[in-house]
């Protein structure tokens, strides 16, 4: 039984989506994050939220949210400090060519460090979405390697109890992100070396990236190095942020295969943007997804299918997951 | 029930798979078109066969070919003449700039088509796939398109009552082929301007063309030139022609979807290269596949994914494919 | 000589430009519509701007709109109704499920038009980028291009005087724009069946399309229906709305030179988006490659290019360009 | 002057290029390793080839093949054994699940080891193709993984004086290949941790895997793993294996500059397959191309470029490159 997945979600889908054509949002109903909090409160199999420094969380209102997710019951998966959602961050946070910038950076970093622990959270997620380039001849690739290992490792140094989640996408909102990969961010967790400093997969970034999901975190648990996971679906250009299982769905059963055989007992928090949708029910839709395919996968034949892996057959692996996906045929 | 759906596949999952870094094939067993043709007739749901102009058939074997097709109790379904396969072609067929060139493809597929009529077979597939361009400032993109015209019409008047399927693809063995889209295919069938001359959807091509089949499919309907289909799957980069429901397993199911709602009564034919699979069990599994995800299509309540679509609301849509697929859970 | 080019642009460059994790703006400066056609205005090569109905143009503002817009000695190139910048679009316009929503689109669009000539311009921009879907077994693809051929018809007839430009995207901000290629637009614009109907090429979401931007062009000027084209440029997977050059030179190069032989007397429209740029000077340097590209074709021997092109020599090919661009060199 | 830059070719374009429709090639035109040697040694620019072990050399041809390279005046700049090029690697050498495949492919490995040396070339080609899968459910990665560091390692400590090159790539002939990108082939390369390995870098396969290659070999060049490089060039979805500079332009510009800057001073071999073109002429063009643009980084102010890279200012980049390739423009 997987009565014991922890679920939680970010808060978009709890408020509004925009995007660049409607900035001010598809729904045009605003909420606080003490709104949203509330609403996320209420999807049942709920049990966890991530917050974003500044957008949600600052030294003032810490004890209020704290608060507020003790009454609807709810933990904090996670503290994403915000490294990228202010125009003053807009060539890159700890990559910026000016200092004052990256010390910002670094600092904005410890204090939601420091706020994660205040709020009995183990990890926080360092997101460099703006740490790339757009164009040609415009970044110093090695120099913006050299300054991702030192801050990160000056972070990592601050709060060793903190998980320091690296969390790679190939673009967006950049053309190129520096830390595009799972093989990059696998290579700059090893090169900071520290144990508190591992990678975060969003699913979504993996397949935007040409990567097998599956494959990704087989290679990161191969290292220890797998510490969190994003749940989302896309059409594998774009970070779309769709609901999961709509777009992936027999790479969605591999990866929740090798989650299992690789021993993952992590949270499996949403990062869906419902731009068009309701998001209590989006968000309810893609946890009964996720539910449903790890009970799927408990009624294959756990041997056979490791065999079956083991000798390679692809009609084999075809055939056990049709006879699974349909099984109330006879074939 | 789905019992009166036509299966086809074409030859190469009975003979041997080659690529260009494995010329000689992976499996090194050589077969003859009439060996191929003895084991196709060994898959039990299968009623027919396609035929490669010049590769499988030419005026010499037509007769033998024609019975033992018939000995093993299989339709031809349709006849593809070569305008692709050697290396006389490698500039284009309809579109070259040899005079010389275009007449004889014009004259193979004239052949091909005469070879259709003798062989029962009511259907050709036109294959532009040496007719695009590589470089840049290498086509003449103007010419092109009326010759593409001009040879088409040809073709079209010769034998009225032999359907001409225009089969688009994005590109390989070219970097660019002309007749590269849905839309492109349409507009061709259209300037064409005659009844038999329809389109053909590969559902891969559709795939690495960026397309949604389904949107494809209903298009060409929509304008009552979807002639025929073929069946296999890809990573939407490539045409990978592997088994049917590997990858795009939520896009079939929609697919065959608008495939029943648009009323397509044509053969579902395969067109896959099992490189390193039996061919064999290839064929079996994605006719499996394909039989399976009509059935559960059948479990669906018709008026309630009607009522969907016309809603358009999506979490609907994913709860009701989800409910379907995972149906012995209670969700 | 390329003296008779008129270079237009959008506004944004000369506004602040926002994406879904910077909503407030990369820049943070806000400028209303005057103030942006001021700075448009400073440009020396520009000749022209367009505008976008309700977020530029309003009945109440257009008089105003109409004098600036002549003081700072532009024209106005282009009216695009807003289709796609308010939530309530959300759902598409002209394919809305909504026929009260349907028919503000279409009102809408006939404003613009009215707009447009009270402007003294002749062409209004139909951009569908809400007319899509995101999510399978959500769209009723059949019906919605139906809607699409008869909105688009009942407003071009309203002003035949006004010319009807279809531009095509394949997504963003839906995952799945209907009119998404040159293919499909051209279909469109066939099946509206007025002369007042074309086509715009955005070269930018050509190349996101996968299309070759020089082949869409030409493939649009045979059936004339070539009517307005947007300069920008991108990785190719995504509209990034770059400045002109930066990534796609040979590809713009041999646009030009289509542009060139198929007698284009056109816009030269800049849609770019500049988030991390002085918007002015980008402008500027997009103008500048397009001119300078332009020269270094009127260097280029146009008998040799066309007898290379002709006999579809890639080698040649590459040799004229490369002797062209680095003409310096001796090789 | 870059009058020292060593020039490579493969082979293959003094042959005859195959794909998997036209099998028996596009010229038609057979030829024995010896007589494409013989016509490589025409090209005036070219100082060495790649052989590949099997293909053009067994221990029964190798003194005559030495001998003839001499004769005409090149060099071996490579040995490249078969790990790809027969059906019996079809699912894989080093990480094949049949031990006595294993076995041969570390045999085969070592034998080509012990030709470079014979051969007076000091690297080898580990290019691995088939090791990799197609489907889902059908590969163990963790063992695969495994096997790839163990047998890389035993083959690189078996001969410590040959370069073991790792050449990553993403897909083609497997649809997943697990030595996908350079960040993989480094974490590879470092996991091996033996001084005599690192990567090489197929500027297509780099551009296939969605990477910009001036960043990958930076990012290799900061580890001293960047041992070699094969230039191509293609549309950034599939190893074409183009002429130089037909595609990517600018972003070859960029990787030249990062290589002089990076002090990159070893081969440049092309890795072309000109199917429908002049293989000596193709080759020919695409060392002219490499030429031309390092002479145009010469006539760049050298600190300008560094400058402004510095500042990551994109209008000044984009400014400088254009004022040089349109050199003879006054703007």
């Amino acid at each position: 039984m997987e009565k014991d997945i922890l679920f939680g979600s970010c808060l978009p889908p709890f408020g509004d989506c925009a995007d660049r054509f409607v900035l001010s949002g598809y729904s045009g109903v605003k909420r606080t994050p003490v709104e949203m909090i509330k609403r996320a409160g209420k999807v049942k199999s709920l049990s966890g939220i991530e917050l974003v420094g500044t957008w949600h969380l600052s030294d003032n209102n810490i004890r209020e949210i704290k608060k507020v997710v003790e009454d609807v019951g709810l933990k904090i998966c996670m503290v994403t400090p915000d490294m990228w959602a202010r125009g003053k961050w807009g060539k890159g946070g700890f990559t910026s060519r000016e200092e004052k910038i990256r010390k910002e950076a670094i600092g904005d970093v410890k204090a939601s460090m420091d706020w994660a622990i205040e709020l009995d959270c183990d990890a926080i997620d360092l997101w460099f979405g703006q740490d790339g380039y757009d164009y040609l001849f415009q970044a110093n690739y090695v120099e913006a390697w050299d300054r991702l290992v030192e801050a990160t490792r000056e972070c990592a140094d601050y709060r060793p109890e903190v998980k320091v989640c690296l969390e790679y996408k190939i673009k967006e909102p950049r053309t190129h992100i520096f830390v595009g990969t799972a093989g990059k961010a696998l290579l700059l967790a090893k090169e900071v070396n520290r144990n508190n400093v591992g990678v975060l997969v969003d699913v979504g970034h993996a397949l935007a990236a040409g990567e097998n999901p599956a494959e990704s975190i087989a290679l990161l648990s191969r290292s220890k190095k797998l510490f969190y996971l994003h749940f989302n679906d896309n059409y594998a250009t774009w970070d779309d942020d769709m609901m999961v299982g709509s777009v992936h769905l027999p790479q969605y059963l591999e990866l929740l295969y090798w989650l299992k055989r690789t021993g993952y007992k992590g949270w499996h928090t949403l990062d869906i943007f419902p731009y068009r949708e309701d998001g209590v029910r989006a968000v309810e839709e893609s946890i009964a997804w996720i539910k449903g395919l790890y009970e799927l996968l408990n009624r294959i034949d756990y041997q056979r299918i490791e065999k079956i892996i083991e000798e390679g057959d692809a009609t084999q692996a075809s055939g056990i997951l049709r006879t699974s996906i349909l099984s109330w045929s006879q074939s």
